[in-house]
């Protein structure tokens, strides 16, 4: 199945305990596309730089597998730019420099062979924005979208129809809280649920997530690494692994999202081990794989005696 | 297997959002015995009580299959007494009130019968009152110990030589950071399995729990309470379930310690149903396979397609 994504495409700036880079490939539909490009095809992605931005970036993303149709350059400002700082525990960051550039101007329009998309991907850009999107596409089998804390206190109003409107949502244990205003998950989760959403994804960070549909619940664990080099775009990540990878099933099934989840979980795992996309530029199918069944190893409760 | 439980015997008044309760029967050993005895036979308590101690409460106990022969009257003063009040989140709570009574003196006999049993639980007491079984009991197949931020800071040097004697510690994530220095909780885990423990428990609340062995990690879900009423004495449940079943099995196997983890949690979940021990009164091994099967269902990763 065809895998459109709509986000932001950005460099980024990432101080971490474990060193720094000035000025690196960034934003959601730039994470949720490369970690899809490695199941699914084919993966489009939609968005917008400026004039600053580099040829060997463009020559990867197509060397990647990303088809580049409702990519667009906007010679008239720079890229968007973020800049952050994680501190020692690493759950906690800081903006140091936003600068959104041509990103302000940002205006998703879905070419003509790209509105029959079967999996949307809605990366965490402004629900305005995300509407238009859904607005455009026709034959959509499954939309997925993130969001952030900033738009549920900003555009309450226009997050409210995405989130009426969609297949999946994704969100992480405190914007399920700030969403609904409760803090059991479970209650939190079912009152999202009721907003609309077939599924409701609940990331937890180093504690997993949880999936919830009408019919059950499934507690994903997180893979348990020592090192932690970057979290930057983890979430993102985990989007483009879990649709990414429902695309290749050719299938939705609850055991399907259930397998999405944990490659979401598998790609995410990777990703936050160097800076950037960086780990994610160079994987196989076969490692990949590899740390999926050691999830499922990690998780697996044996049936009563 | 015979199950030796140590610890505190107490009274607990509870304030929660949910309600309060004035006074009722808690402690460590309480705990860990009302859940144990749900699998294993004999259960065998040694605690101390003042002469306050209920005579209802003591039939209860004897009633719910707990042998009192290590069980103590000390007439010289009052039961234990702890008074604490949980916030809006359940996540924190303040003690109002401790008084140790007769506990303050308590010293550990385990009865000739009692030094032959197979699986001994150290409550959550002084480390230095820890040694003490340990140095009196002769046949353990099992060790099993929980602590707490107070002596990890309080009596490091006891709680450690403890840690280098036991089978299996069980602690919370805060508790392995502050015995370690180390904030991730794989490379914690790591050094205090270095210190001893063939097997490490990390509970997480509601994240759920981790078993660290050397072949593996096994990364267990909580059960998605949308209520808790009173999170008092979970933990000790926790590790009643845990040892308790371990004791029905008859075998301490790898396989067979997932099984306990889970059977600790199904113990723990109920028993934050309703304020102190009342909900781990009146459970029946049915509604308990059915929780356990609960657990399974929602933790399962279907294999790779």
């Amino acid at each position: 199945m065809s895998v459109l994504v709509v986000g932001s495409i950005a460099y980024d700036g990432i101080e971490a305990p474990a060193g720094k880079v000035d000025r690196t490939l960034g934003g959601s539909a730039t994470y949720i596309s490369v970690a899809a490009a490695y199941f699914a095809r084919p993966v489009r992605l939609v968005g917008t730089v400026g004039s600053d931005f580099d040829k060997k970036d463009l020559k990867f993303l197509k060397d990647h597998g990303v088809d580049l149709e409702g990519f667009r350059t906007d010679e008239s400002g720079l890229t968007f730019f973020w800049k952050g700082k994680y501190h020692d525990d690493m759950n906690s960051r800081e903006t140091l420099d936003t600068q959104l550039n041509v990103f302000e101007h940002f205006d998703p329009v879905i070419p003509e062979v790209y509105k029959g998309s079967r999996i949307v991907c809605l990366g965490n850009i402004d629900p305005v924005l995300q509407l238009k999107v859904l607005d455009q596409i026709t034959q959509a089998q499954l939309t997925v979208c993130d969001t952030m804390n900033f738009w549920i206190s900003g555009a309450r109003e226009a997050l409210e129809e995405v989130i009426s409107r969609v297949d999946v949502l994704i969100v992480n244990d405190e914007e399920a809280r700030e969403l609904t205003g409760e803090s059991n998950l479970i209650k939190a989760a079912k009152i999202i649920r009721e907003k609309g959403p077939k599924y409701l994804i609940i990331k937890k960070g180093e504690h997993g997530a949880f999936l919830y549909s009408e019919q059950s619940v499934f507690a994903a664990p997180a893979y348990p690494l020592s090192t932690i080099i970057d979290p930057t775009g983890a979430g993102d990540t985990f989007m483009g692994g879990f649709a990414g990878w429902l695309s290749w099933s050719d299938r939705i099934s609850e055991e399907n999202l259930r397998r999405a989840v944990i490659y979401g979980s598998v790609m995410a795992s990777y990703c936050v081990e160097k800076f950037g996309v960086e780990r994610l530029t160079a994987l196989n199918r076969f490692e990949i794989d590899r740390r999926y069944d050691a999830f499922r190893k990690m998780s697996v409760i044996p049936e009563r005696t």
